[in-house]
This record gives structure tokens, C-alpha cells and sequence, in this order.
């Protein structure tokens, strides 16, 4: 049960490199094994009170995809519409998804309430939200190990997705991914590459409490 | 930029044996420097428009750990009251946190909203603490293959951890994870090992839709 050194550098190269992907190559496959590789290891993330909230639905229908695709195109452009002026260009230019050319494209859906109480008494809403994301950042880095990227779409109407993938009453869907082979990893975040945003330059860490007057 | 099979059998191996960690050594310590490379590998995690809500409080004052712990304990009383007749004994024999013996708590905090409108046009909520539960699944994992244990504790009332921390207006605390050396990772997860519940014995995987009929 011991992780040895070489182990632990590799995970953090890992994570260093993990990167939120837009750009697929066009016409490749995933290997059905590293697929289902993936999703149990999204089946192995913690969830709050063991109630695994997440569903993952494969989109296998071409029509079913494009359907997704269209529709995430006219919450782009709703999005743009919602910018400032002056970021509305900038935002025009970056590409926010690779739903028609990844290989595999994957939505996930938190599940209706199965009403559990253990650990979310008080946030329950959170706490299965948070169950569902840990799984996603599971399968991201099993998506980067097996060399493959991963990109999260959230530009999306959720009740458009509650009838394009019939999601029945209580479910809500939180994620399109978009994963394949890629033909490289970008560098540094696209959206650091692109200059639309870089992150902080101070350390979001704390001792104690909040400081005063910090954002 | 390639990672090898042995290092895909190392994640997964790492993923597998990742557990909510609830028993902690007393008296043992975190290395300075795995804590740092811990917080790093939380601060790479992916955020939604590279926003970077999640906020790390380290507790340093062993007085406001004890009042974290008495909190933790009150609202454990609490959670045993909702539960149903049956099950409350069962519940009050489970441990559910290791504030006093882990080597380090640290506090996750959503910090207040900052407008980004990128990716979060129509769940701002959801997606900030969606990023927020990625980067502390990147810290779990880091704790894993650092040999350290973590446990997110989420029995508390925000209202109470909100003035406890001096968290400003709009910031909402998510988890207090305690983290440290461990006697033994479990070979299962700890509700599993102890009959509280198993996870479910079916694939949550569907394709296209949600099938008629399910959970």
C-alpha cells in the first residue's frame, strides 16, 4: 500500500499536465478498455456517504451529438452576449468545446436525491455536487495517464439537456465531456495561452482565518 | 509529455486505494514541504474560467481546532436526530472525523463570487464549486501517494464555520479535511467495512439517455 517516490512525482507531473482540452484529433478512436478504465476510476471517487450521485451517458447517436453540438453553439453565443463589450471579441475567438471532433463524447448528470443524511444534513445540495466532481477530476487525470484529453463543457441550458438526454424528474446535468486523442497538450491553459485570463499570482492559502480586506 | 504504462497502473493503483480517512497517528506530523507540494497540486486543478474559487485555511491554533472539533461533534448529534430510529445507533458507533488526531486541518473555503461569466453563464453555483471539489480531489490524491491520509469532514453548520473563520460576506465554507499519518489505510471504504452501506452493485453508465425506469 506504499507509493514510493518516483510515484508520487509522476502523479504531480500528472496533475501538472493535465489540461482542459478543446482541440481533438479528428477521426481516432478510444479503446474501449481504457474507457471503461476511465469510468471505473471515476466509480472510485469519494462520495459523500457512499451515495454516488453521478450517472456518465455515452453519446453513441451522431444525430444525438450534433443535437448537443448546435445547441452549445447558440449558449456560446449567448454567452458572448452576456461579456462586457470589450471581452466579447476576445471570447469569439477562443474555442470553447471539441464536441464534433472527440472521439468519445460523455455527459454527466447528478442523479435525483436518494435522500441520504450522512454528511450532508447541513449542504446537501453541495455535498453531491462535490461527489460528482471528484469523480469527473478522477476520470480527467485517468483521460491524461492514458494519454488521451479531456475537455469540460458547461455552456449549456440544463433544461435543454434534461430533454435531449430525457433525464427524469430531480436529475440535472452538469457536464459534456469531450475526450479522445489530441494532437498535442497545450503547455499552459488555453485560456492562459490566449491571454483571456492567467491565474492568480498570489497564494490562495491562509493560516487561521480569512485576512482582512482579501477577496 | 507521454506517460508510460506502468505509470497508468500507478494512478490507478493510487485511485483504488484513496480512502476517507477517519483514524490518524496522534502526535505525528506533515512535512512543511508535502504540504506544499499537496496545496500545489490542489492550486493546478481545473476551474472553471480559470477562476480559482476554492480558498485553504490552514488551522494553526490548536484552540480553534478543539472549537472546530466541539462544533463537529454537536452537529454529528444532530445528523444522528435525522436519521431514521433504525439506523441511529449504527450511526453513532461510526467515527466521522479526526480533528484531534490528525497532524493538520485544513479548511476549504468557496471564496466570494467574482463575476466570471466564462463557462458559468447558467450554473454560476454549481460550477465554482465544482471547481472547488477538483482541486480538493487533487489533494487527496496527492495525500495518497505522499502515504498520508485525508478525511473530508462536512458535519458542520456553514453558519458557525463562517464566524469561527471570519469568512467575509458570500464566502461559503465546503470541508474541513483533516489529514496526516495514518495507522493503516482501509482495505475498503470505512462505511462499506462497516455495513453502514455498500455502493451500489450496478454500472451508472448509460448510453444515449437515461434508461426508463431508473434511479
Amino acid at each position: 500500500m506504499h507509493f514510493t517516490d518516483a510515484e508520487r512525482d509522476s502523479f504531480y507531473r500528472l496533475v501538472a499536465e493535465r489540461r482542459d482540452m478543446r482541440h481533438f484529433t479528428p477521426g481516432a478512436q478510444v479503446e474501449p478498455a481504457a474507457l471503461q478504465r476511465m469510468l471505473q476510476a471515476a466509480r472510485q471517487a469519494p462520495s459523500v456517504g457512499l451515495m454516488e450521485p453521478a450517472r456518465f451517458i455515452r453519446i453513441a447517436d451522431p444525430a444525438l451529438r450534433e443535437r448537443l453540438y448546435d445547441h452549445v453553439q447558440a449558449e456560446r453565443s449567448r454567452t458572448a452576449a452576456a461579456l462586457p463589450d470589450e471581452r466579447r471579441e476576445a471570447f469569439l475567438k477562443l474555442r470553447v468545446e471539441g464536441l464534433r471532433e472527440a472521439a468519445e463524447v460523455v455527459a454527466v448528470v447528478l442523479a435525483p436525491d436518494d435522500g441520504t443524511v450522512f454528511g450532508r444534513r447541513t449542504l446537501p445540495q453541495e455535498m453531491a455536487l462535490a461527489s460528482l466532481a471528484c469523480a469527473i477530476e478522477n476520470l480527467w487525470l485517468a483521460a491524461r495517464v492514458e494519454n488521451l484529453g479531456l475537455g469540460w463543457v458547461s455552456f449549456f441550458e440544463p433544461a435543454t439537456l434534461t430533454e435531449l438526454l430525457r433525464l427524469p424528474e430531480g436529475a440535472r446535468p452538469m457536464a459534456l465531456l469531450c475526450i479522445g486523442p489530441v494532437p498535442d497538450f497545450y503547455p499552459k491553459p488555453m485560456l492562459e495561452q490566449t491571454g483571456w485570463r492567467c491565474r492568480a499570482d498570489r497564494p490562495l492559502y491562509y493560516e487561521d482565518r480569512w485576512p482582512e480586506g482579501e477577496g
